[in-house]
C-alpha cells in the first residue's frame, strides 16, 4: 500500500527541552507509523515483551555503546521519569544512611537535586556558584570534596545560565554522579571516570518521557532489597529495562536518533560540529557590545547560549520578531529572563546560520 | 508539501498490552508527524510549557472529564512510571504510619500492589482468590474490610485469568483505589464512589509511557511535604501535569483517542460493544467443550479472554498457526500459559470475527 499526506513547513525550533530532532528521524518514524516493516503492527501497539521489541532495545544499546564508548563494566538501562526521578533515585540507591553525598550546585537543576537529597540523606554542598549568579561552574581548585563521600553530583552543562563543565572535574575514589540531560552525546565523555550518568532524552536524544541511566555495575550492590521496585536501580537493572511496560515509542526513536548521531561521523565529528555552532552565535554576540552574554567565557555552552539585549524592551521585541522570522523558543529561562538559543546536535548548521542574520539585522535596526 | 509513503499491511493484534490502537488515531499522528498544522514543529519537538501542549493537555483533561464523568472533586493527572510506580505511590501518599491499608487479591498484579505496600506501611489482605488459583473475582460477602482503613485497594480487570469486578463494590467510608490498567474507559465507571483510580495507558487509552491519575482532591492534603517531590501526589497536582517534562506524545495521542472513543458514541456505546465482541468469544468457547474457559463465567473479562485447548500441544499449534494467519499474541501470559484474547476498545469486531472463524476451523481439523 502507499499513501499521500499533507505536512506543514517547518521552523527552527531552539526550544531548551523538548527540542528540534533531526528530519531524517522523524521521516523514518512517520513512513513506518502505521505498522513496523514486516511486523504488521505499530511501533505503539507491540509488545515490550515481543522479539520486536527485544531487537530495538538491543540496538540501542549496542549503537549507544559503540557512540559514547560505554565499557562493560557498566549498564545501560532506559526508564521513566526524567532526570527528576533520578534527583530522587541517586540518593536512594547510594546514599547509606552514615554516609555523607558530595554536590557541585551550578544552577537550578542541580539544587533541585541537592533538595531531593536532602529529604533522604545527609548532602555537603562541595562547590557552588551561586554567589556569582550561575554565570560560570566551580574551578575544580575549588572543591571542598569530603573524604569518603558516597558519591559526587554533578549536572554537566546548565540549560538555564549556559554554562558547561568543559573537563570532568577529577573527584578522587567517589564515584561521579553527572546529570547530563542537556548535553549528553553533544562530545565525547569519559564514561569510565563515572559512576552514574543520566539524562533525560527531549533535549539530545529523542523525545520527552524515556530517561537513559547507565550505572556502574558495582554500584548496583548499593540498593537496598527494602527499597520500592520501581525505585531500585538493581531492580531495574535485572528487569534488563523491562521490569515493568517501558516507554517503546520512546526507545524506539532514540533509537532512530542514535543511528543518526553515527551517521553523522559520531562524538567526535558532533562536538567540532557543536562547537561550530556555538562560535558563531557568540561571535556575533561578542562583536559590539550590543548583546551581551550572560556566562563567563569560560564555562559557555555549546549547547544553550545565553545573551541579552540593552533592555528588557528589545527582549521581547527580539523574541516576537525572532517568532515571526521562523526562529521559535529564544526566550530565556522564566527564572532569569533574557535570550537563549538552544542548539542542541540536532540543530541544523542553517538555523545558526539564520539566527546569526536575524541577530545582526536586529542590531543594525535597533541598536 | 505533500509526501508519498509505503505501508506494511497490517494485522490483528490480541497482544495483551502495549495493544491495539485505533487506525484512524494512528493515521492522524502519521499525517502530522513532521509538523503539527499551523505550528511548524513535530508534537515530539515542542515544549511542554508552549501554548501548543497547553492546548493538547486542556483537550485531554476536558475529553477525559467527559467521557468518564469525572466530577470536580477529581483531579486529572498525566504521570510516568506505569501502574506499577503506583503500587509505590498510593501507599506513599496516603497510608500513614498508624494506618491499615486493605487489599483485595485477584492476581499477580494485585499481588505486586501488596508486596510494594508492606514496604511502606501495614497491609490487610481483606479478600483473596488465589486459593481459587484467581479464576473468580471475590464475592462482595466475603470482603474482610478493616474498620477505618486507609483505603480499599483493587484490581478491577486481571489481564492474565481473564477476571473483571462487574460492580464497583462497596467499601464504606475508606476511599476506593483502583488500578484500571486494564479496562479503563472500556465501561462506564462511576468515578464519585472512587478515592484513585489509577491506569497505565498501554491498553486502552494510548502508548506505553503514560499514565492516567484521577485523585480525588481532599486526599491530596494527605502527602507529607517530606515526600520526594516526583512522588508526592500533591506536588504533581499542583505541577498541573508539568512539574517535570511529561510525555508530551503520550499525551498528544491519548487525546487522539479519547477523541475517536466520544466519535465511537462514548462509554455506553463501547461497553456494549466490548459485551458483544467477548460474547462471540466466549460462545465459541463453549460450543463444544473442545475450547474451556479459564475463568469462571460470572467473573469472566470482556477485555482479556482465556481459554485453553485440550492440551499444551495444542496450545502451542494453535498460537503459531493463528499467528501465521495473521492473528498475533494470542499466547496465555508465561505464568500461566493457555491461550488468550485480549479485545480492548480499539480491537475491531472484524478482529474477533476472524479469531472466532480461525477457532472454529482449529476445532474442525484438529478437534
Amino acid at each position: 500500500m502507499s499513501g499521500t499526506f499533507m505536512t506543514t513547513p517547518r521552523i527552527f525550533n531552539f526550544s531548551s527541552g523538548p527540542a528540534v530532532l533531526p528530519e531524517p528521524v522523524l521521516e523514518e518514524a512517520q513512513r513506518d507509523l502505521m505498522a513496523l516493516p514486516g511486523v504488521g503492527m505499530s511501533v505503539l501497539e507491540i509488545s515490550h515483551r515481543s522479539p520486536h521489541f527485544d531487537a530495538i532495545l538491543e540496538a540501542a544499546e549496542a549503537e549507544l555503546r559503540a557512540l559514547a564508548g560505554i565499557p562493560s563494566t557498566h549498564r545501560v538501562l532506559f526508564v521513566q521519569g526524567g532526570a527528576s526521578l533520578q534527583f530522587t533515585m541517586v540518593p536512594t540507591n547510594l546514599l547509606a544512611a552514615d554516609g555523607t553525598a558530595d554536590y557541585l550546585v551550578t544552577g537550578v537543576w542541580s539544587k533541585k537535586a541537592v533538595k531531593e537529597a536532602e529529604k533522604i540523606g545527609r548532602v555537603h554542598v562541595a562547590a557552588s556558584t551561586e554567589p556569582d549568579g550561575f554565570v560560570k561552574v566551580p574551578s575544580v581548585r575549588d572543591l571542598a570534596l569530603t573524604p569518603g563521600a558516597a558519591y559526587v553530583h554533578m549536572t554537566s552543562n546548565n540549560t538555564i545560565y549556559g554554562t558547561q563543565w568543559h573537563d570532568v572535574p577529577e573527584v578522587g575514589a567517589a564515584p561521579l554522579v553527572s546529570d547530563m540531560s542537556s548535553d549528553i552525546l553533544s562530545r565525547p565523555v569519559p564514561v569510565e571516570r563515572h559512576g552514574v550518568i543520566y539524562a533525560g532524552a527531549q533535549k539530545n536524544l529523542g523525545p520527552a518521557g524515556v530517561t537513559l541511566l547507565i550505572v556502574r555495575e558495582d554500584l548496583l550492590e548499593r540498593s537496598s532489597a527494602s527499597l520500592p521496585s520501581m525505585l531500585s536501580y538493581r531492580v531495574l537493572a535485572q528487569g534488563a529495562s523491562r521490569y515493568n511496560t517501558p516507554p517503546v515509542f520512546g526507545v524506539y526513536l532514540l533509537r532512530l536518533v542514535l543511528c543518526w548521531l553515527r551517521d553523522a561521523g559520531g562524538l567526535t565529528a558532533l562536538a567540532a560540529r557543536n562547537e561550530r555552532k556555538a562560535a558563531r552565535l557568540y561571535a556575533e554576540i561578542d562583536r559590539t557590545g550590543f548583546f551581551r552574554g550572560v556566562a563567563e567565557p569560560e564555562s559557555r555552552s555549546c549547547m544553550n547560549v545565553t545573551f541579552r539585549v540593552p533592555n528588557q524592551d528589545l527582549d521581547d521585541l527580539f523574541v516576537r520578531e525572532a517568532a515571526a522570522a521562523g526562529l521559535d523558543g529564544v526566550k530565556g529561562h522564566r527564572s532569569v529572563g533574557g535570550l537563549r538559543a538552544s542548539i542542541y546536535n540536532a540543530m541544523p548548521q542553517a538555523g545558526v546560520d539564520a539566527l546569526a542574520q536575524f541577530m545582526r539585522e536586529f542590531e543594525r535596526t535597533r541598536g
